[in-house]
């Protein structure tokens, strides 16, 4: 599958909070041999979330994940950005309602909060795009959602880590693994050679090996370290290839006089 | 200034690599009291690139900053992929080239390459966007690239994080600086009251002070501990507005039997 993420969040985007989720969600999509085709970054501004989601439909990915804003302020609006991408209303979603009337009732019989009963705020959580099913949080209040349009699946899931994670792993990782691919990366990382110095030998084993995408990184400035990582999606030969390429490139290194600084990265 | 970020690399995609050069740029922009509009992080692909930043451009930033794919492998194609997206020549830039070789003959003769000379691969960093300016790496050998397109100046930096961060200081920190508005962000932390709870204060002090930005974020699960945040742009009261609201807030928090666990965020 081709994934696209909305990664939702003003936090974000002057800096303050550093994205992991975006990098934890593509770790596990490329795990199961799919792939993440792009993460846009927004903040929590309707004309934005809803000008971002009507983009990612337009090119076809086929399945969209969202994180972040589905708070209880009302500067958390993806939500009410995605209705309005999707020419959708914006509706009180009854299961999503009963779900956080729940999930406030426990939290104020532990103690856990202090205010009881549905708060405007809180209510606010279960408006949805029209159509919607929520998903689930065990992990917090905010329900997630899916939603349709034009066959492709959007989830949209909370921005709070341990709330996106559980949710994605009850949800979404299912589908992942049901539809699953192939994917193989491995790689090694060298010193005493450049990356320029190695570059034609990568450029020739691409061009033996198609289906592999052979990626040198330098570790420091001027490549003292380099790091080499042979990374295959869902081709029959992929493991079989990927082990070839490397076995001729640890040579090669050798042969230039470098040295393999660490394996199997 | 309203800036969008470009970042370039299919390890980010399949989280390899965690990014982390958006952040660092995206708080060195919020500093200097401009604004991060977007951020779009795709892979080492010509028709991503060329249509990426031909999305960019209509949106019409005044800055757009890219990051990633200036390496000397011919999978990093970021050159390439803009000169693509702006119908421009991808050519041979002279300064460049000239740029790199020295880079390489330095780094020849105090023993860090073995491989002397302008290899096929190191060549190909000096081709550029046609009309581009190169933009010189001390850290390393890939040039940057500075290049204007309707009059929207675009600088294409590297991925390699110390690199990327000393060309940005040498070359967009002075303009940042230069076009300087004001930012403000203050807040704390507190416990014991949740984020639904305080959300109509947060909404009313949002309507009395229009110029603030007030988001409060769970930090676990069921918010027992929430982190309030309070950011302004550009306004002329912003200093003054965000302390009152501030103030404001740390009495609610008391009022409501909260605890606040950690001052000046």
């Amino acid at each position: 599958m081709i994934i696209e993420l909305l990664i939702i969040g003003n936090e974000i985007l002057i800096g303050k909070t550093l994205d992991t989720n975006s990098n934890w969600i593509a770790k596990r999509i490329a795990k199961y041999g799919h792939k993440t085709r792009r993460i846009t970054t927004i903040g929590d501004n309707l004309e934005e979330i809803s000008s971002a989601i009507q983009e990612i439909l337009s090119r076809k990915p086929d399945m969209i994940i969202t994180a972040g804003g589905l708070g209880p302020t009302f500067d958390d609006m993806t939500n009410e950005g995605i209705a309005k991408g999707l020419g959708r209303k914006l509706v009180l979603n009854e299961h999503g309602y009963n779900s956080i009337k729940k999930a406030y009732e426990r939290a104020y019989e532990q103690g856990i909060v202090k205010l009881e009963g549905m708060t405007k705020e809180r209510k606010k959580m279960a408006y949805m795009p029209e159509g919607a099913m929520p998903l689930p949080n065990t992990k917090g209040t905010a329900p997630g959602v899916k939603i349709k349009e034009n066959n492709i699946p959007i989830y949209i899931l909370p921005g709070v880590p341990n709330e996106m994670k559980t949710m994605f792993r009850n949800v979404i990782l299912p589908i992942l693994k049901d539809k699953q691919g192939k994917f193989y990366q491995k790689g090694f990382i060298f010193s005493e050679i450049g990356e320029s110095h190695i570059a034609p030998y990568v450029t020739e084993l691409e061009e033996k090996y198609p289906a592999l995408w052979i990626k040198t990184h330098p570790r420091i400035g001027l490549s003292v370290e380099v790091e080499i990582s042979i990374t295959c999606f869902d081709k029959e030969n992929c493991e079989e290839d990927i082990n070839k390429a490397l076995e001729k490139l640890k040579q090669i290194v050798k042969e230039l006089d470098g040295k393999i600084t660490k394996q199997n990265i």
